[in-house]
């Protein structure tokens, strides 16, 4: 019997209706979201709260459908984002009364607008590829975060007196320098140093050309990795190679030879 | 009869001098817009009123012959630049005295302009693969609005209090995202909320991390696009694949190995 | 007599000291006009009168042999890089002592610097390459002008109360615009219309989409343009066509099928 | 014996577990550069202080073991890192009592940090392929430096008056110009500028183009360099050309028509 309710649930799960359904019950989570940002009448309030049941139900049982369905109850919660989709369904069960953590519980339902992400493929496949260009931009990274912490460290030994509230120490000056790669007024940094070591001009140049020249790799970086994917792909289309012509010529004359020899 | 006024029609319609005399008549519309904008003597605002009753007619009248010279009625309302075209000429035949509305029936006559890129073909190609592009974009797009939406509402949770004019709600919270998105005086927002909340550098930073990586991964996308097209293109040069040349060796060897048993 | 000048001037013109000569000149009138930008004490003034009427001679000695030299007297003025050169030289020799027109002689001397690169054969080529790239841009800029062209004529006829400064007419509207374009302070431009227009975000948002876009365009047609050219580079190689090695193959095919039949 | 040693020793050198320890002891000392710039209890810098001696010889170890170990001596030098190595360990060396001379020791340990870069393969790889790619921009870089120069002596005759503070001689008009380009408050400066020469715009829209289409180039020029290279990588995988099977078809056409004539 457990079978028969498996192989229903399957069929639920799958069915392109339900699969609508569960967009649209994100979709009205999401905009609930962005409602309780509003001022809203009392009416609305004790509307969102219901609606707020409703969801964390209707979440809970579309989880449990899932898992349920599922032939291999094990590899369920070895896929990330049936790990996710647990999480944020079991921490949205966790009754919260005191104030305080009421915050939390709220930033905690933002998250199931994420929700959108595991349920349409489309979006997962594109954030899985995204994940997966990562480590290849490992080193780039590291090397940019090295370019970042020695100028930060100069930065913090020369400016500090000059400006605490921007180089007080090694981790400001690294969010004054993100300031300075975003080019958000950072004339203004650079003038008041000016001030003091008149050629301090050249730490702020040097340190854009170093940035933008490392941003610069890890963008053709992807785009070359890309490109190569799109190559990979192209090649796997079974198209032969021009050494497997080659080795058929080869053949061929062989045979042509040892006719000749006749 | 009328047939023989339709070949006429259409004479004209395809006549080059016809072709730029609408052209020259929407660049002198748009001067007049343009002129509109300064100061202008009371001599020259007549003459722009004589002007602007001038081109709505010339356009009624280019539009006229464009409808009688077209073959299948039915489809002409069907291709989107002559419903642009009719609505334009349509709006400004509407007679608008009330003040009120002179404002509007100005900005609709701006909209006279973009009539060059329904009449240059180059212009129109343009604006089509530009169109066509979109919906490839679509997901990315998609995962941006997420992106947006789940930090506008943890900002307008978080910050709707330090600074209402910036977070007050969902929306007003979008609006303040895209301008540090823009990296337009963000350090500021940043070091206002920094003030109550000293970790709320990494929700800007992990922010602008996010929107970069996405903004990067639609352009490769449509580079990858754009580039995939020009392949298709050169393929359908009809140059012969690697495997149609396989083929062909496959099938000289055949004949040889039959000539061999002989 | 003549032809033997000639000649020698020609060996002159062609000898790597002149050239490197030619180049040290440019670099000194570089620096020359460089050192006159800071307060200089008497002496270095006088260096400096006695060094431009040298240069002027110089440059004058410089395009004389060079037209001399020139075989063809007519096309000497056809080529853009000479008639450059002839202008600065010939300005640089109008004597001026009018204080107001001071400025102006400073000025021409200005463009001397730029002779660096009718000098420089890798210059002029990098010049040449990217003058030729730019009537490939010509209906994308037509384009982006256009769309600059209309909102400037809203944004004219919208805010132009709010803010004469920023949008009092078309042209200074289009000034206002292209600030909006590099993201510079243009938050505050857009708090202030939507103080009376609630909507207009609307207006700058849609703006900023589209000239974006406009731009990627921009950018992804140089690039496919380079890579064409490249491609088409490599084609010039003489690599046989994939049609020339099937057209071999049919050759064979048909010589193997007359032995067969014998 | 000092073969021996010598073996030994280059055993050590490839040791992982070494590799590991001195890229620990980098991490550490960069570790220990940061935190010397918060305000630390008395303890703490006395550590920090026993820390950088142990620091100094442990890399003056590694750095003399790498040198012995070193089949050829005079090599050893040759090679940019080693001698980039040996500097930072010697400048650490130097005893500074004198209190001015301690910001410099400071300094010179900050690029202890970059041995990250010396001893990691992978970053010595990235850094060295940057590094490559520079003289091929070597023109383009030259002639984004005339456009600032020419622009920076007519800015500065023109406007040194208006602002001394941004225009005063041709070196801070270059490095307003740099903010310019950075798009840093610009109209701030152009607004100031207009009220004197209310056409300067001309100057500053020019100058964004022209410093925008250089750099489009060099981005351009960076990326199809970078092609050109995977290509011929490529290409080396001996995959046979096009011509060489045009080749191999001319050899057995020519067999064939032998085996004809028989």
């Amino acid at each position: 019997m457990y079978d028969a309710v498996k192989i229903k649930l399957n069929n639920l799960k799958n069915n392109k209706i339900f699969e609508l359904l569960v967009v649209a019950v994100i979709i009205i989570s999401a905009l609930e979201i962005g409602a309780k940002t509003f001022d809203l009448p009392y009416s609305a309030i004790s509307i969102t709260t219901v609606l707020d049941v409703f969801i964390t139900i209707f979440f809970l049982f579309e989880l449990t459908i899932r898992f349920v369905a599922d032939e291999d109850k094990k590899a369920f919660f070895k896929k990330g984002w049936n790990v996710f989709d647990t999480l944020v369904v079991v921490v949205s069960l966790i009754p919260i009364d005191n104030s305080e953590m009421a915050l939390l519980a709220r930033l905690v339902r933002v998250f199931r607008v994420l929700r959108m992400v595991s349920v349409v493929p489309e979006l997962r496949i594109l954030i899985n590829s995204l994940i997966k260009a990562l480590p290849q931009l490992g080193y780039v990274v590291l090397l940019m975060f090295i370019i970042f912490y020695i100028y930060a460290a100069i930065g913090s030994f020369l400016f500090s007196e000059i400006n605490p509230f921007l180089w007080e120490d090694i981790a400001i000056s690294m969010l004054t320098l993100f300031r300075v790669m975003t080019f958000e007024d950072w004339t203004d940094i650079q003038y008041e140093t000016m001030e003091v070591y008149p050629m301090s001009w050249i730490y702020y140049m040097s340190f854009i050309f170093f940035t933008a020249f490392a941003f610069l790799n890890m963008v053709i970086g992807i785009v070359v990795n890309v490109m190569e994917e799109e190559h990979q792909a192209a090649k796997a289309d079974k198209q032969p190679s021009l050494s497997d012509l080659q080795q058929e010529l080869k053949e061929i004359k062989a045979v042509l030879s040892e006719l000749q020899k006749k």
